[in-house]
C-alpha cells in the first residue's frame, strides 16, 4: 500500500493529512497510511482527465469496451488480495464480497457489451431534402455525446460495486467520460487495489493517461474541490442525504452548474395486504431487513400493514429479537444506527428495543400517529423496520401519499388480493423508481431494465438510474451536426 | 376575448390585476382586457392537472395522439383569427406567422406520430430466469413514464411555436403530462385563441378535464406561484437569462426540487475561415442577422473571423447600415436592444452605430480585446453582430475557449479549408448543442435529430432539447416493475 492518490499514471504527494484504518472485525491496524490529495493533485488529476477526454471520447465503442473488459480481468486477478482487504475494512463476509466482486466485473462487462453494440447513443439522421419547399432541408444528424470528465464518490456500503470500479465509474467510462474518483475513506486499501486494477487495464489497452485518477481524503475538502473544479462536468454519488445534498448545492452554486446524481437512500415502503400478514411473511421480511446488517439503500425500513396484524407482529418481533448484533461498516455508521433507532423509539412503540450498534430493532405505530410525525420517515440505516398499522386501504393510501420519494415500493398480496391493488400501485408509482410485487427490494439486479433511482430525496435526479444499462445515459448530452461533411462527423454518424 | 385564465373547462376570475395590449404596428389598443390569475385559479389549475394525470398518462399513445392532431386542426381552423392577432401583438409579418402556425401544427403532428409508434418510451424487458444460480432472477420490465403536471412558459419571440400550443406543450402532452401554461403577456390575445383551440381539442377527443390550463399575468407573481406549487413536477421556459435563472433557482429552493428546462439565448458563434471572408458571405450573414429583426435565440451575434477581413467588413457594414429600423416584439425588447448595442459600442468599434430600436448595428473588436472584456459576450437580442478579428486559428481557438455555453456554433470554410478544421470543430463542440458547417443557425428544423439546447448558460440543462423528437424525453423518468402480474403492468410492458 503506497497510500498516495492516483494521478493518471503517477502517484500523488505524501504531504497532506494522513489517515489509517483498523480491521472492523478484530480492531487491529491494517497495512497502509493514506495521504489526502493536495490541491495540486486535484488540479493535475482533472487536467489529465480534460486532456484525455477528446481522444478517449473519439475511440470507437468496441475499443473503449476492451478497457472495461480489461478492468474486469485485472480485478479478478486481484481477487485474493481485494476480498480479504475489503472484509477487514468493512466487516462484510467473504461470500458477500466475492459476490460483489462478481457483480462489479459483471457490470463492467455489461457496459462493454452495450458500447460494442452501440445503439445506446441514439444516432439519428435526417437526410437533406434539396427539393423541399419553400426551402431545402439540410442534412442533420445527432447522437448522445459524453459530457466530459466526471467525479465519482465511492460508497461505504459497497466497497466494490458502488466504489472505485463500481457502477458510476463503469457507466461513465463506457459513455466516454474520464473519471476522477474520490475514494471512500472507510475502505482506502480496497480502493487502492481497485485503482491499481483500473490503471493497469488502461495501460494494457492503450488508453490516454488521465482517463482515470483516484483521490484520497479522510475528510470532505478534496471532494469539495473536485466538485467545484471547472474541468468536472458531472458528479456521481451514493451515500447519505446530508452528503448528497451538500454536493448538489455546491454544484448548483458553481459559475457553471453541473448535474449531480446523488443516490441518498430510502425507507422502501412495503405495503402488505391482510392475506400476507402471516408468520411466514414475517420470516421473509426478517431475512431482508437483516441482510448485510441492513446496510442497503433498498432495506425495507417501512411496512404498511393493512388489517389485523397480531400474528405477523409477534413472529416478526420474535425473529428480530433473536438475532445477534453484527459489526457494522464503520463505527460512525453503528453510532448513527443506534441514535436513529433510539429516536424512532421516542415516536413509535419499540417491538425490539435498541441495545447496540448492529442489533436488529423493530417498531410499530398506527397510521394516524405516523401521519402526525414526519420524523418517523427518517431512514435508520441498519437492521431496523417500522410497521405502520393501517385499518384499511384508504388509510394505507394516506400513508403512501405522506411519504417522501423512495427508491422502491413493494406490494405483498395473495393472488386474489392482487386483483384489487391497482390504486395502491398507482399511489406507490408516484413515489418510487422501482415497483415490486411479492418480493423484497434488497437484491438489485444488474440488467438492461433495472431502475435504481427515484423521486427526490431518494435521489437528486429521478430521471436517471445508478444501476443497469440506462445508467450510461447519465453522462451524455445530445449534440447535432448540420450540413457536415462525412470526414468531420463522429464515426457513428458517418454515412 | 374574455381575458380570463383557462382553468380546465372553466374560466378563471376577473378579480386580479388587469392589463391590455396595443398594436405593435399602429399603436392602437387591441380588443380584450386580460386578468391576472388569482391564487385560487393557480391552485385549481394545478389540482385539475394532478387529477387528470393518471387517466391521461394511462391512455394508449395512439389515443393521446388524436388529441395532438385535434389541436393542430383546431389551430388551423382558427388561422384567420390567430394570424392577424399575432401580427398586431408582435409586429411579425404575415408570412412568418403563417409559417410559424404551420411549424406549430407540424410539431404537434410529429409528436403524435412519435407516440403512435411508441418506441420512444424505451420499453425494456428482462424475463425471469427461475433456474439461475445462485439465485433465480425475477421478471423485470421498465419504461419511461411521465413526470406529472408541468408548467410551460410562453416565449415572446415565437407567439405560436414556442408559446401556448408550442413545442414544450406538444412534447409534454405527448409524454403524458398535463400542462399548465403561463401565457406570455406580450401576446395575450394570441394566447387566448390558442388556448381555446387546445381546450376544444381536449373536449372533442374526450381528454380528462385539466389536461390543459392557461394562466394570464402581466407580471411574475403567477409564474412564481406555479413553479413553487407542489403539484408541478417540471418546468419549460424560453426567454431571457434573468427570467430563466430566476425560475431555476426557485425550483431548486422548493422542498422538493424539480427540473427546469430554460432556454436562455445565445450569441451563436460563427467561425469564418479566410476563404469565406468575402462580400458574398457578408450578404448571407446580413440576411441571417436581420431575419425577423434579429429576434431569434439562434441569431449569429458573434463572428470569429480568421485572417484579413477588410472586404468582408466593408460589405457587411454597408449592408447593415443600409437596412431600415423595424418594430421589435415589444417596446421593452426595443429599449433593451438599444441599451445592449450602446454597451457594445463602449467596448468595441461600432461599424454601424446604434440609432433606434430595431435598427441593425455591427461591431468589430480584435481577439485580444475580446478576451479581456467578458461583457462583449453579452447577448444583444436583435439585429446585431460583433466581429472578432483573429490573426490565426490559434487566436480563434482562444476566443472559442473563452466563450460561455451556446445553442449553436458554425464553421464557414471553403471545401479545401474544411479539411483542416478538426480542431476548431472539437473546440466548438464543447460549447454548443448544434454544430453547423457553411449554413446559418437561424432556421431550426423540426425533425427527429434536431438539438436546440446546449451547455449552461444557453440552457439550464444541456442534456435535453426544446425542439425535435428528443424533446419528449424532458418530461419522463424511468420506472421499473419487478415480478409484476401482466394485469398490473402498463399496457406497453404487458406480454
Amino acid at each position: 500500500m503506497k497510500g498516495t492518490s492516483f494521478i493518471g499514471n503517477a502517484r500523488g504527494t505524501e504531504g497532506g493529512p494522513r489517515f489509517a484504518v483498523a480491521s472492523r472485525t478484530d480492531g487491529q491496524p491494517l497495512e497502509g497510511r493514506f495521504f489526502a490529495a493536495s490541491e495540486a493533485d486535484v488540479d493535475r488529476a482533472v487536467s489529465l482527465a480534460a486532456e484525455a477526454f477528446r481522444p478517449y471520447r473519439d475511440l470507437p465503442g468496441p475499443v473503449r469496451a476492451t478497457f472495461l473488459r480489461a478492468i474486469a480481468e485485472q480485478l479478478e486477478a486481484r481477487r485474493e488480495t481485494i476480498v480479504p482487504r475489503a472484509m477487514a475494512e468493512t466487516a462484510l463476509p467473504e461470500a458477500r464480497l466475492n459476490g460483489e466482486l462478481g457483480r462489479t466485473t459483471g457490470q463492467l462487462r455489461m457496459f462493454a457489451s452495450i458500447i460494442e453494440e452501440g445503439s445506446w447513443a441514439d444516432m439519428r439522421i435526417d437526410p437533406a431534402q434539396p427539393d423541399r419547399k419553400p426551402a431545402p432541408a439540410p442534412d442533420i444528424r445527432s447522437m448522445l455525446r459524453p459530457l466530459g470528465p466526471v467525479a465519482v464518490f465511492g460508497a461505504s456500503n459497497f466497497p466494490l460495486a458502488f466504489s472505485v470500479a463500481g457502477g458510476d465509474t463503469a457507466s461513465a467510462l463506457a459513455a466516454g467520460c474520464p473519471v476522477v474518483e474520490k475514494a471512500h475513506p472507510a475502505h482506502p486499501g480496497t480502493s487502492e487495489l481497485a485503482a491499481e486494477a483500473i490503471v493497469a487495464a488502461a495501460n494494457e489497452t492503450g488508453m490516454p493517461e488521465g482517463v482515470f485518477s483516484m483521490l484520497f481524503d479522510e475528510g470532505i475538502a478534496v471532494g469539495q474541490k473536485l466538485v467545484k473544479h471547472p474541468g468536472i462536468k458531472a458528479v456521481g454519488f451514493t451515500g447519505s442525504r446530508r452528503g448528497g445534498l451538500a454536493l448538489w448545492r455546491l454544484a448548483n452554486e458553481r459559475p457553471v452548474p453541473i448535474p449531480v446524481y446523488a443516490e441518498m437512500g430510502s425507507i422502501n415502503p412495503s405495503v402488505v395486504l391482510p392475506g400476507k400478514l402471516t408468520a411466514a411473511f414475517a420470516e421473509a421480511l426478517f431475512a431482508s431487513v437483516t441482510l448485510g446488517v441492513g446496510q442497503f439503500c433498498t432495506n425495507p425500513g417501512l411496512v404498511i400493514a393493512i388489517g389485523p396484524n397480531a400474528e405477523f407482529l409477534k413472529a416478526f418481533t420474535e425473529k428480530m429479537a433473536s438475532a445477534a448484533a453484527c459489526p457494522m461498516l464503520t463505527e460512525a455508521i453503528g453510532a448513527t444506527y443506534l441514535q436513529g433507532a433510539n429516536a424512532m423509539a421516542a415516536g413509535a412503540t419499540a417491538l425490539v428495543t435498541p441495545t447496540a450498534p448492529g442489533a436488529p430493532t423493530a417498531f410499530e405505530v398506527d397510521a394516524a400517529a405516523f401521519l402526525r410525525d414526519p420524523r418517523l420517515q427518517e431512514e435508520v440505516f441498519g437492521p431496523s423496520s417500522l410497521i405502520v398499522t393501517c385499518r384499511d386501504e384508504a388509510e394505507a393510501i394516506s400513508v403512501i401519499r405522506s411519504l417522501e420519494g423512495q427508491l422502491t415500493g413493494s406490494i405483498h398480496a395473495t393472488e386474489e388480493e392482487l386483483r384489487g391493488v391497482g390504486a395502491l400501485v398507482a399511489e406507490l408509482e408516484d413515489k418510487v423508481g422501482r415497483l415490486i410485487v411479492n418480493q423484497f427490494p434488497t437484491g438489485v439486479e444488474v440488467n438492461s431494465s433495472m431502475v435504481h433511482g427515484g423521486p427526490y430525496p431518494a435521489t437528486t435526479d429521478a430521471r436517471t438510474t445508478s444501476v443497469g444499462g440506462r445508467a450510461i445515459l447519465r453522462w451524455v448530452r445530445p449534440v447535432c451536426y448540420q450540413n457536415f461533411p462525412a470526414s468531420l462527423l463522429p464515426k457513428e454518424l458517418g454515412s
